[in-house]
């Protein structure tokens, strides 16, 4: 069977974590490389594939099955997904939460346009623990929910930081509190607002001569983001950040604990948790299988958007059928 | 809307689970019983549903939507689900993982045949556990899985038991061996028999002048559910397996260690846990969210003998897309 051919828009952490993730499946096959940055100075890690200015898309479009969009949510995405869907199947990582009905309509407009197969909001969260909630939600209705991220660094987070104007880079992880996280292991099931939940804590390197109270300001106040949180901002140099905030780590849990019986008597936790080494490489490793997926739904005539809720299971994996009944069942 | 319409095949702990299930799913309503035993015996714990015995299934065929099979996989599935597929949308819990291959061709004939919609192997393992595998193995192809089982007591091993002649009751808990779940939850890739990961322990009670030798022969020789494990069978009296084997618990853990990178520096772990106090009545959940799945396909025209692998997650909620994207994603 022929293999997908990927094309990745966008090549930063995320991208190269689609590129890894493409050489480790035998039935993908990294094409080519889109950047608004000058081609010539990206270098993929896989030799002999092509790398094009993201001015070119369209005159590329017959050589790619789905394009994989890497950018940022903040500002990237919102216009990239739906401009693409209208000429590929897309996969995006879309990750503000609060605006994804409004993603959703944009991009599901584009796709059926363009008779194309779009997934937003791949990854693990939105993602992976998307879909640990909707399971656990749909099995126990009487029950409550947490999701608890980190430690560790949110590339969503981090990449609004470095927009603000004064900002030359940043790190932003995002912190458990302890006692929260413990309880709800337990099986408790507190209230528990957002801020009770979790601290963020940004590590930023500013500018030369940047106004550093009007940095903290927009970071702290900065709606979906920072505003909820108790969210400390810490000023470092770049060598600082380097050295001390160079890998990108991430991970968390969704704890859901429900009850059933004829009285409630009985009580069940549901946890799905990630340890991620690289947050950048395990998000585009779940990219990659969405773009399997995607190919597959626009080779079965499917059109328009869906997320990792509307994609049945088998369509993300390379065996048939008939091999994961026989294996993973 | 109008109520998905749930009939019940079998009303033991599995049955009744199913009923509690419907009784919290404001979609869901219990429609009828259907019992082997003598109909006037069987009184469900929900007013007003009617019971009925499993000869006059046919007759009802169309007061139901989807029939779900409560029976044990040892001997009653795989004579009843094919048999109701081509009367019935149904969902079942077979757990024969070796089986299951053989028992999907035979419900998916059936359900063709009657153009109806079957789910089988639906619950936690097979069901949720195999989501998490499949899952994590489709993101982490360069990896290695694992699936630990309790400290609980498995229904279809306590069914099996109980099927031996000369057994009047039992209980059989898997207890995973606590070295091998501390080695794969630090990240690490152990190659592990079947023997090193479990032990199943056994508590039976004899019938009056049974041949205790030949039960005990006959359990840990039994292939698929004791043959390839130390199993260790501990005759008891009615009244102690009553008193100190009443609840059924379980649980367990799917955990995947997986490589990222460009030379596998980077690991990532998965892992999907279960805290169960009642088994039964966990998986009557499970299958209660299959049965509005099923009936939403069957609506949508589908037919066949499906997978939780080959259904879209949103499917199981009683949400819309929009409601589950808007709250979930």
């Amino acid at each position: 069977m022929a293999k997908t051919r990927i094309g990745i828009l966008g090549y930063g952490n995320l991208g190269r974590g689609v590129e890894l993730s493409c050489r480790q499946n035998d039935d993908m096959e990294l094409a080519a490389v889109f950047t608004r940055r000058d081609p010539s100075s990206v270098r993929p890690l896989t030799e002999g594939v092509a790398v094009h200015s993201a001015d070119d898309l369209a005159a590329h479009a017959g050589d790619i099955d789905v394009l994989v969009l890497c950018g940022g949510s903040a500002s990237d995405l919102p216009e990239q997904t739906p401009a693409c869907a209208s000429l590929f199947n897309v996969v995006d990582s879309f990750d503000t939460h609060a605006k994804i009905p409004e993603h959703f309509a944009n991009v599901d407009a584009a796709a059926r346009e363009g008779g194309k197969v779009a997934v937003i909001s791949a990854g693990w969260d939105p993602g992976m623990f998307s879909l640990a909630r909707l399971y656990a939600t749909s099995i126990l209705p009487d029950g409550a929910d947490y999701t608890f991220w980190g430690r560790g660094v949110s590339q969503g987070h981090s990449d609004a930081i470095r927009r603000v104007e004064g900002v030359a880079d940043a790190r932003q992880y995002t912190v458990p509190v302890p006692a929260a996280l413990e309880a709800v292991r337990a099986g408790e099931t507190p209230e528990l607002t957002t801020r009770q939940k979790h601290t963020r804590e940004c590590y930023v390197v500013a500018k030369e001569g940047a106004d550093r109270a009007a940095i903290e300001r927009a970071i702290v106040e900065m709606p979906n983001y920072f505003a909820d949180y108790d969210t400390t901002v810490t000023f470092v140099t770049q060598e600082e950040l380097d050295r001390d905030h160079a890998g990108i780590p991430h991970g968390g849990s969704v704890i859901r604990s429900g009850k059933t019986g004829r009285d409630g008597e009985n009580r069940h936790v549901v946890e799905f948790s990630l340890t991620l080494d690289s947050n950048p490489e395990f998000t585009g490793s779940v990219l990659v299988a969405c773009a399997r997926a995607a190919h597959r739904l626009a080779l079965e005539g499917q059109t328009g958007c869906k997320t990792m809720f509307d994609i049945a299971p088998a369509y993300l994996s390379s065996m048939s059928g008939e091999e994961l009944r026989a294996s993973m069942l």
